[in-house]
């Protein structure tokens, strides 16, 4: 086993597929420290022969043959790439052919579709859940959280403005947070501007100890960012979610992806 | 062919990966229309059969043979997903073992790797971008623009902030931005804050008639919409870009996801 391996993300588009596909698979290879290229927009056989000298040029040099994940659609640019000396796997190659036979026809070849603005209407769909996600962060704003499918409720630092960006960025849901003050956990009572919206809430909590730890980095020795504090607040929005039957989630272990499929699932909501 | 074929994303995790899979593949036939649903945290050999069950009935109702696109990492979930009256496509059936092969080694089988808390210094570093970026989105605070890895500049909507926010989130990329003013544009100056910091520009520009119409949406019928207003910011800002050297992308007809990906190649970023 060599001490680096590298690897190549190739794609005739952004490469996000192949950087997905490729990195999920590697997360099951431990002890193995690999060195991970994007290379996107190979488009062309022009561009294919200049990617394959390059490789060819790392597996020669490295001792160890390069891994390309592909995603590559055009079948000319795909067979100059296959020639290269790497392990070569391709998400075209494997798995069209099934879907082709499955639902009775050809695939269409098109290149860059996947994170393109080949769907428009998505596109734009996404672009207004960001913006409408920016202007109503932190309860900035109460004008038009009507408009909103989610609105995320927590104690500060518990992961609720990320969150918010990322269901709106990726999945396009017109989702919006607002702060628990002193004031809501106090007297457990929900945000005023909330009480209409309550069908659309979601909370979040976490671990004091968690909690301490993420408000110490921008406060460090604050009341703010005390073990004490933190377990207040968290215990008191707990008692706020469970009164108003808010669903929530502890998001201490918790990645902002993991959070956001938690959310999406709970709420039932739907990718745009 | 039928109508509306059933798709599903099945994972032991998020479904990231196999929405990504599933979803670039899928953009591959047109005519058909897909319905997807993402059924993710699928981790026990329970929940494998209510999986399954949920499936075969769909199977059964719809009269076509549903889509499943799995990136399960178990063996005992996956042998339980794979008698489903399904077309079933999974990732780790097909990747893992030439992977093996190669590495010599065997893959760890964890679960939850690729969109969970494993690499929680990766982690933090998406964060602390996230946070960068809200806290310098469009020139709100110049404090720690030395921090910053990448500095975006455009005229008012041309893509800033959501290129900045999805290279953040998704990449821990210290992006920001800044908007460039009339009095900038009408001078060619560089933003004051940013003439220490050239090295780290990448500009945006974008085509006349599809600014006014992003403008449009948001102050219709203002002189900041107009065409000519449009069509003079845009050719002031390449003139500048071109002299300080700046270089720069027509973001007209580009994704978030595409313009992100120019950006990380021509300043040469690295994802965290």
């Amino acid at each position: 086993m060599s001490a680096q391996r590298k690897v190549f993300f190739v794609s005739d588009g952004t490469g996000i597929t192949a950087e997905t596909l490729g990195g999920t698979l590697l997360t099951q290879f431990e002890g193995v420290e690999f060195d991970k290229t994007t290379l996107p927009f190979i488009n062309t056989p022009a561009k294919a022969r200049v990617t394959i000298e390059y490789i060819d040029h790392i597996a020669d040099s490295s001792g160890a043959r390069p891994i390309v994940f592909s995603t590559t659609v055009n079948e000319e640019v795909r067979a100059i790439l296959r020639t290269g000396r790497a392990l070569f796997m391709d998400l075209f190659d494997t798995y069209i052919a099934p879907i082709e036979g499955e639902l009775g026809q050809k695939s269409t070849h098109a290149q860059g579709r996947a994170h393109g603005m080949a769907n428009a209407g998505r596109y734009q769909a996404r672009i207004d859940a960001m913006n409408f996600a920016m202007e109503h962060d932190d309860g900035q704003s109460s004008r038009e959280l009507a408009r909103a499918d989610l609105i995320l409720i927590a104690p500060s630092r518990c992961g609720k403005t990320p969150t918010t960006l990322y269901l709106a960025l990726q999945h396009g849901v017109f989702a919006t947070n607002f702060p628990l003050t002193e004031d809501d956990l106090e007297g457990l009572r929900l945000p005023k501007a909330l009480q209409e919206e309550r069908s659309k809430l979601f909370g979040l909590t976490s671990d004091p100890e968690r909690l301490m730890q993420v408000r110490s980095e921008r406060r460090p020795g604050s009341k703010y960012a005390s073990l004490a504090q933190c377990a207040y607040e968290l215990r008191q929005a707990e008692r706020l979610y469970r009164r108003f039957n808010v669903p929530f989630v502890n998001s201490a272990n918790m990645s902002i992806e993991e959070i956001a499929a938690v959310v999406m699932q709970e709420k039932e909501l739907r990718r745009q």
